[in-house]
This record gives structure tokens, C-alpha cells and sequence, in this order.
């Protein structure tokens, strides 16, 4: 198994040098939190990813989730660890204060969602889930919900789910059938079958809170009709601790292709007691907030694995001795990283993890303006990038996560094939990642069909005139001017594909997957411009920047003529003949 | 598991056609192979496939090869394969009748093995390996030899194994420190461990024989010193029937991410008795033959793998009911086929599955008039032309085939992660080809450092001739001319990566896997416009053929800028900041 070290002393480059973040929240309220804190907290939590979670990463893998007698057994070791990281207070490191959280930035829980990422992808996956419940029932649940569940699930000691997905319902949630009749005193009872559902169960907390989408008696069909419930797996008692069973049973878990360590669970609800959390018939809206917390959060997984497929790689590439480097006189056989064809894999996986931490950091402080920012118009434009950004970060980040998984599994050769060395493990964990929570093709359908259209355009217009603004100062610098030449070229195909899907619907779902590509390659040179520029980058920073221009970049001019072919060669084969 | 039809009917396409390959085999001698008896002998090899190693190939997975005192038992339903096989006279299929094969045209047997890797990869790892085998003995031992192993490896009832790598000398094979000792009868002693030796033992076969790479006493170092070994597991008796135990042993088997029906063994030979094969100290040139054998073979699996993506993804696309057309109005969920992105998945699929069968089939034709034409000069060219392609078939079916199958894998969304369905045994099955028998860098290296300069560069531009003169008629065509305009740029990139090359050595491994996509997308590309320039073309063709010309040419632009950024963006980061 590689060793991973946490990449403390880069975050805090992209936390401090690159965004000020200190000055960003700043006006926002709370306590302020100076850089010093920052990399005590990230200190704290890489070394729980390096001594913790990490150790029990392969062995997670190898062992699995076990279903005995309806009930799912975790790997050996992961109800400690995760006891530990209760213990660790981690749970509730950016949740609010009022329910038990420490109120920490919320940038700080991204990069760390990147290190568990890292270091045990099935682990961190658990309090992800978690998260994301906390999220929806803080801004959705009434007053009585939220007292009751959010402090022991902000302390961790009970834990989350989110049951979407059916049989026959994926990403069509409109066919979804399960149902929710009311109760005279106002719960509901909840019956039907969820299938996919990570941390469905476990035993790694007391208690599991599932939130269910189902539908009420007078449920209009379609996604109009599709109502949010809580439904805990033990019944709290009158002091709050876990009672009385629910009727929220687990029918089997999945054999996956990787994160075994991760119970995936069909779920059967029933008539078990629920709550409904928000207004009737609006769950999908509630269900929303939870997805885009969990859309960035798999986002960020995706980089995770890629800065561990670096660390693996870039290790081995120095030790495994093979060959000489070119034109190098007979001799002894050399480290690999001398062969050219090698470098490009551990570049190509560096451009990516460097300026994707950027990105997300910087999207995580957009989120907090978004959130507490004193002026409205600021709050509002903050929404629209963390909007635009999150589907960009979710897909691309994932798809450049497995392929930074694959690059690094290859600079092994045989030996990353062989499950020993873990460099496997973490392309079949990654490949998870670019299928749930929407898969990315339709991540790009809600860039390209949404989030590209909505409010007349105004989101990508906002970013791509930051993206110009923040560059200006040094617009003809080699850092600088590739960015904003690619720039140009994506709003003109921005441009293009509007005029385009007006005339044809079927444009937008034909562009969509290159049209997210290109935007993403441009929001990650633009960060490797910003870094590459400031008078603290170190000497490596530019040199990775001048790969990510010369080599990572140029894939955008290809991108731009897909989509200027557009629909037409999709749609022209009868359905007959696939 | 997505069941599996052999695409018969295309592959006489392509041999008919297409290729019109009975005309092109008729003056090479050797009985006359019509097209009719290729399409017999196609659809029992079909049939063989759909019916015996399709049913056992998820089964095969799930149970994986187990050592057990010492010996490798294969899953339940191998060996009775492998008999059926045998049975059938598969193993002689293309072998020369004077060794008991059947002599029919190669062509055959590749588009047989596309259709076993597509059914059942690991099944079909087992004859391929011996296939390699018996051509290197053929080629290089001795008449006595020959006489001894080739009719029982030709029926079926022996295998073959190669032995090359150790655990310290993987790509580098000048590192190896197997040794052989002569004795007086003139056999060796071979003693040494080597590692990742697949079919190094199993349960199919009365005998499996090795050839081993190992050095003689008087051996210079580096690859100048390595001689080949033929090793029985069981030493033959007088009447040729396998007779005492050989110092054979299998040290361990490798647990791997996928091909876990085949055996990959650590195997320790242990002052076993073993034969020279060629001259001493020319093991390499002997290996050489069996590994280009075996480069298109791995190329041909990554074909079949495509395939198999294809046809799982397609049905599922069909069946799979969610969501509805591009601007459909709201009614009841349609196929996921009429989802553009999903059609442009499959596309992707298919656009390299038909040409590269083509392309394999072309290549085949070529090894067939380098082995057989009466024209010394032929011979030659066609020679030329295979060891041209070797590494661009080995390296690209096999990223293309791995691409494929991850494509096909995310048209099932959550499903294709679930071990049930079988989309996700193809992407691990897959990976290994684009790692074993050498590296598609190092695949990318033999074609840009090796097979572009050596006759001062005759073989692309013969290769280059050869496309341009076969397009000529009809230059102008909405197929032709995007090829041929992107054949100019590869002409360009060709020679200025030969100018660059001889300036500093480093631009050949920085240029090499871009430059082989590049190569082989323009090589596809030509198939495509053969194919869809056809008066016999199926209008699917020419449908799969513009969305090629569209979508899939167009990123050879951005390779191209890739290869003009040079070495100098890989080469600047020093050892230490990786």
C-alpha cells in the first residue's frame, strides 16, 4: 500500500497565498480564524488520514461490508476509527454552533474531505452522507426535528443517509413509487424499496437517519409529487437516546466493484415512522440541498484519489530502477522518473490535483459568502458560482480522479495490477465516483441545460468575467495568456451552443460532457495562472503550470471542434441499429 | 452478465468486402480459402464463444484461480472448456498443417480471438499464450525439438508459458539474472524465479511448456547475454507422452484487480532441466517473435473487450427506461438511447470496435504475405507494415478497449458498478492489456524510437503512401478528406519529431504515446473511410463513419499541439519536486 502523507504545507499555500483566505471570511461574520489556526486544524486532520483512516484502508477493501442477520458488520477497524474520529470532534467541524458544531470554515472541511479522500475513500464516504443529512435538516426541517436529531448527528454519534434511488428510478426520479401515509399525529408511516444506498446501515453509530423521498396520498405524479421524510432507524425515546426498532430493514449490499469497505444497501422501508421535512410535495428541492453539498463532497473525492495515485506514483517512479534516461551513456539502470513517457503520467495527475485543491478551496470560500455574506447581491452572485461550479466539480474532478487513478496505477506496470501494492484499489474506488450522485453526464445536462441558461446567462457570464478580471494585471504573461485565449474560445462556444440549442433540444445533451470538459480545463488553468503568478510560488509551482499550459491545456481546442459538430452525427444512427 | 453474439456478419464485411482478403491470400499458395468457408469456420468459432466461454466467464471471475499443494486449479468449467476447445481443433487453427494445424488463413484466428476476449477474456489469455509459444519454436529451436513439442502444443493437449520477467527486471529485461548450465547431454540446467507468469501452471493441459529467458555461464551482460530456454513441466517420455516432473514449481499466484480465471504465477525453476531455442545468447530475437505475436494479440483483446461493451451497453440502452427524448413533451420514460450523450457513448464504443476489426484484419492480412509471398519485395513491405502497427494495435486497442469498457460501464449507471452485471469484470479485465507484454509506453516508445527511423524511415512512409494512394479516387469525399487532411499533419508532426529527436533524445519518450494515438486514430480513421466508401456499406456504416469524422478525428488536433509543445515541459521539474 502507498504511504500517504497529508499535503498540509499546499493547502495552506492555496489558503493563504493563493486566496487570502483569512480576508475572505473575514466580512462575514464569526469568529475569525486566522491561517495559523488553518494549519493547526489541517495538521490535526492529515495526521488522523496518515495514522487512522489509512491503515485500514486495503485491509477495508479485502475484507468488505458483511450483511449477518440483517445487520451490516463494517471492516475490522472501522467502528474504531470512526470512534476516533468522534472522539476527534471531526464531525462537526463546520457545522454550526447552535446544534454542537465548532463553526470552523467550511473550506477546512473540503480539504479534508480531500485527505480522508486520500488516504480511505470508503471511510470518509460515511460522514460525507452525514453531512449532507445535517445540511437538508438544518435548512428544511422544522424546530422540533432539528433539536431533536441535529446535535447527536453534528456530534456524530448518529449518523446519516440519503434513499433516492429505486429499482426503476436512477436519475429519473419522477418514476419513484414509495409512499408516506399521514398519521393522526402527524408522522408518517413510510413503505417502500431503495436500492444504492450507501451507509444505508453499518455499526458504526447508534443510530442511522435516513432521508427518504416518497410520495403522499394526494402526491401529484412526476417529480411534483415527490415528498422528504426522516426516518431514524431506532425511534428516539424522551431523552433523546435511540429506542424503540423502525421499520427500515436492510434486504441485502451490493458486491461492488471497489469501495467495499462502504455498505451499498437495498433498503426496505416498512410502514416505518417517519417525519416529513419541509413542505408536502417540495422534496425534491429539500433532496437538492443535500445533493449539491454531496455533488462538491464527491468532487472532492475525486481529487483525493488523485493526489494519492500522485503520491504512490511518484514514489515508486523513484525508487523502481528500469533503464537509463535517454541518450544517458550504458550504466546501471535508473530511477524511472528519468523516462519522459513517465513524467508526463505523474504531471498530467499533479496538473490535476494542484489546481483542482485550488478550485475547490476556492468554491468552498464562495460557499461561505454565498451563505453569510452581509450584502445581498454578494450572497447572490456567490450562489451563482458555487451554482455553475458545482456540477463542473463534480464531474470533472471525478473523471480526472479515475484517470489520474489509471496514470498512476500504469507507472507500476505489473505490479499495479496486483492488488499488494493498493494502486488498483484506488481506480476501482475512484470509478464510484463518476456514477453516483448523478452520473456525469448528467452533471453536464444540469451545466449545459441549467445552469449555462438560467437567469439569462448570467452565471457563466459572472465567472468567465472573473476568470478576465483576476488575470487582467498580467494578461500577456505565459502563465496568463493561454488561459485567457482558451477563455475566449469557451464563452464564444458558450455563445454558439445557446444559439444552437434554441433551434435544437437535442444540441445541449450533445454538447454537454465536452462543453463541461473545456469549462473545467479553464477554470483549472486559471488557477494554475493565479498560482503560477504569485511572487511565492515555488519554483515547481510554474514548472507544473507550464506542463498544465503546454500539454493540458491544447485538449480544449480539440473539445471546441467536437462541439462545433454538434448534434447531428449522435442523432443520425437509427435506434434500430445500435 | 450482457449475453455475447459473435458479430460474424461484420467480420465478413470486413473480409469480404472490405478487404476482398481470398484475393489477397490466392497468389501466396496454400489452398484456397473462399469466403464462404472463412464464414463456416467464423460461425462455429461464434458459437464456441457464445455458448462454452461466455456462460463461464462472470463465474470464472467470482472464483478466481486457487494453488493448492502446489498446483494452480482454473474455475469450475475451465478445463471442461478447454477440452471442448481442444476438441473442436481450435488450438491448430492457423498452425502449419506439418505440425497438425489446419493451416487456414491468420486473419481467422484474430478475428477468433476478438471474439474469445469478447466472451471471455481470461479463457482466452490460455491458447493465446501457447499460440506465441508454438511460433517461437516453430521459428527457432531445432528440428528435434520441433518434432517433440509442436504436435501435441498444435492439438492442444501441451501449453506453453513465457518466462521473461523477475522481480527486479520488468521492462529492463538486461537486468535478469536467471542462469543455465550445460550438461554433458547437451540439455541445461535452468534455475531462477520469475514473476507474472500467466498459464505458468494450471489444470487444462497434460503439459505446459515454458520458455524461459536465462543466461548462459559465458554470457556478456545486458540484453546481449540472454539465451531462451524450452522447460517441460514434465519431461517428455520415449513415446512423447509427459513423463517425470520437471523442476517446474510455482512459487505463489498473484492476486489482481481483473483476469482472475487466469493464473499469474511466481514460478521458481529449480535446476530444471530445459533445451536451447536458437543461438546462445540470442534468446531476445527468439522472444522477440513469440512477444510480436503476442503484441497484436493483447491488441486484439482490447478489441474485444470493445465489443463486448458495446453489445452489454447497447441492450442496456434499449431496455433501460428513464427520462425522455430532447424536447419530448412529458409522457411515459423512454430507452436511455434517446439520450444524446448515451448515443455518444455507444458511438464512442463503436466507432473504434468496427474499425479497429477492420484494421486487425488488414494487419493480419500483411503477416500473412510477409510470411508467404512469393515476392521477396512484398514480403518486405508487408513485413514492414506489421512492425509498424505491433505497437500501435498492442498500445491503442488496448487504451481504446479500456476506454470502451469504461464507457460502456457508465451507460449503466449505478448498476455498471455492481459486480452482478457484469460491465464492470470488463473494465478490470481490460486494464491488464494496456500493462502486460510491455507497457503501452513503452509500446509508444518501440514505434517513435524504433520502428519510425530504422530504414531511415521507410515504414510510415510506406504506411502513409499506402493510405493516401487508397483514397486517392476519392479525395474529395466527406470521408476521405478529413483522413487525408489529418494523415498531412501526422506526415508533418513525423518529421519534425525526427528533426527534434536527433537534437535531444528526451523528445522521443515525450513525444511517444501522443504521437501513437495520433497514429493510430489516423489508421482507424482510414478504415472508416474504406469501409464507408463502399457501395456495399449499410448505411449504419456511414452514419458510425461521420460521427467518427466528427467526433473522434478531430482530437488528433490537440495531439498535435501536444507533440509541438516538446520535451521541455516534462524534462523541467527536477527529481527531487516530484
Amino acid at each position: 500500500m502507498p504511504a500517504y502523507t497529508a499535503p498540509v504545507d499546499d493547502m495552506i499555500f492555496v489558503l493563504g497565498d493563493l486566496l487570502d483566505a483569512p480576508a475572505v471570511l473575514a466580512p462575514l461574520g464569526g469568529e475569525e480564524v486566522p491561517l495559523s489556526l488553518m494549519a493547526e486544524v489541517l495538521g490535526e486532520a492529515g495526521r488522523f488520514c496518515e495514522k487512522v483512516a489509512q491503515p485500514i484502508n486495503r485491509s477495508g477493501d479485502e475484507e468488505g461490508c458483511v450483511l449477518e442477520n440483517g445487520a451490516v458488520r463494517t471492516p475490522k477497524g472501522f467502528p474504531e476509527a470512526y470512534a476516533a474520529f468522534v472522539e476527534g470532534g471531526w464531525p462537526g467541524l463546520s457545522h454550526a454552533p447552535e446544534h454542537g458544531g465548532q463553526g470552523l470554515p467550511r473550506v477546512l472541511q473540503v480539504l479534508f474531505d480531500e485527505m480522508l479522500s486520500s488516504a480511505n475513500f470508503s471511510f470518509g464516504l460515511y460522514p460525507g452522507l452525514t453531512r449532507g443529512a445535517v445540511e437538508a435538516i438544518e435548512r428544511h426541517a422544522d424546530a422540533s426535528l432539528k433539536d431533536i436529531y441535529l446535535p447527536p448527528m453534528v456530534e456524530g454519534r448518529w449518523m446519516g443517509a440519503m434513499a433516492l434511488t429505486e429499482a426503476h428510478a436512477g436519475t429519473d426520479l419522477g418514476l419513484l413509487r414509495a409512499r408516506a401515509e399521514p398519521q393522526p399525529d402527524g408522522s408518517y408511516r413510510v413503505s417502500g424499496s431503495k436500492i444504492f444506498i450507501s451507509a444505508g446501515d453499518h455499526d458504526l453509530s447508534e443510530n442511522i437517519i435516513h432521508l427518504v423521498l416518497a410520495r403522499l396520498p394526494d402526491a401529484p405524479p412526476g417529480v411534483r409529487g415527490i415528498s422528504l421524510f426522516l426516518v431514524p432507524k431506532f425511534l428516539p425515546d424522551g431523552e433523546g437516546r435511540p429506542g424503540q426498532r423502525n421499520g427500515v430493514l436492510v434486504g441485502s449490499i451490493e458486491h461492488k466493484m471497489g469501495i467495499k469497505a462502504s455498505a451499498t444497501c437495498v433498503m426496505n422501508y416498512d410502514e416505518a415512522t417517519g417525519w416529513l421535512v419541509g413542505a408536502p410535495h417540495q422534496g425534491l428541492r429539500a433532496m437538492f440541498t443535500m445533493m449539491n453539498a454531496e455533488r462538491l463532497f464527491v468532487g472532492i473525492q475525486g481529487l483525493g484519489i488523485a493526489e494519492a495515485a500522485y503520491q504512490g506514483a511518484s514514489a515508486y517512479a523513484r525508487e523502481r530502477l528500469q533503464g537509463r534516461a535517454p541518450g544517458a551513456a550504458a550504466g546501471a539502470a535508473q530511477p524511472i522518473l528519468v523516462h519522459p513517457d513517465v513524467r508526463k503520467m505523474l504531471l498530467s495527475i499533479r496538473a490535476f490535483a494542484e489546481s483542482g485543491r485550488a478550485l475547490a478551496a476556492w468554491t468552498a470560500l464562495e460557499m461561505e459568502k454565498a451563505a453569510r455574506h452581509p450584502d445581498p447581491a454578494a450572497r447572490a452572485r456567490a450562489d451563482g458560482m458555487v451554482a455553475l461550479l458545482t456540477p463542473v466539480i463534480k464531474a470533472a474532478f471525478t473523471d480526472l480522479g479515475f484517470e489520474a487513478a489509471v496514470q498512476g496505477q500504469q507507472v507500476f506496470g505489473g505490479h499495479g495490477y496486483v492488488r499488494e501494492w493498493g494502486m488498483e484499489q484506488l481506480v476501482r474506488d475512484a470509478r464510484i465516483a463518476q456514477i453516483y450522485e448523478g452520473t456525469n453526464g448528467v452533471q453536464a445536462m444540469d451545466l449545459v441545460g441549467r445552469k449555462l441558461t438560467m437567469e439569462g446567462g448570467a452565471l457563466p457570464r459572472a465567472f468567465f468575467a472573473e476568470v478576465r478580471d483576476s488575470l487582467a494585471a498580467h494578461a500577456g504573461s505565459e502563465f496568463s495568456a493561454p488561459v485567457l485565449e482558451a477563455l475566449s474560445r469557451l464563452e464564444a462556444a458558450t455563445e454558439a451552443l445557446a444559439a444552437r440549442a434554441a433551434a435544437d433540444p437535442a444540441e445541449t445533451g450533445a454538447a454537454a460532457t465536452d462543453y463541461l470538459r473545456f469549462f473545467a480545463l479553464v477554470a483549472l488553468g486559471w488557477m494554475w495562472a493565479r498560482m503560477a503568478l504569485l511572487p511565492s510560488a515555488p519554483p515547481a509551482k510554474q514548472a507544473v503550470a507550464r506542463f498544465f499550459m503546454a500539454r493540458v491545456l491544447p485538449q480544449t481546442v480539440a473539445l471546441e471542434l467536437a462541439l462545433k459538430a454538434g448534434a447531428a452525427p449522435l442523432m443520425a444512427l437509427e435506434e434500430a441499429a445500435f
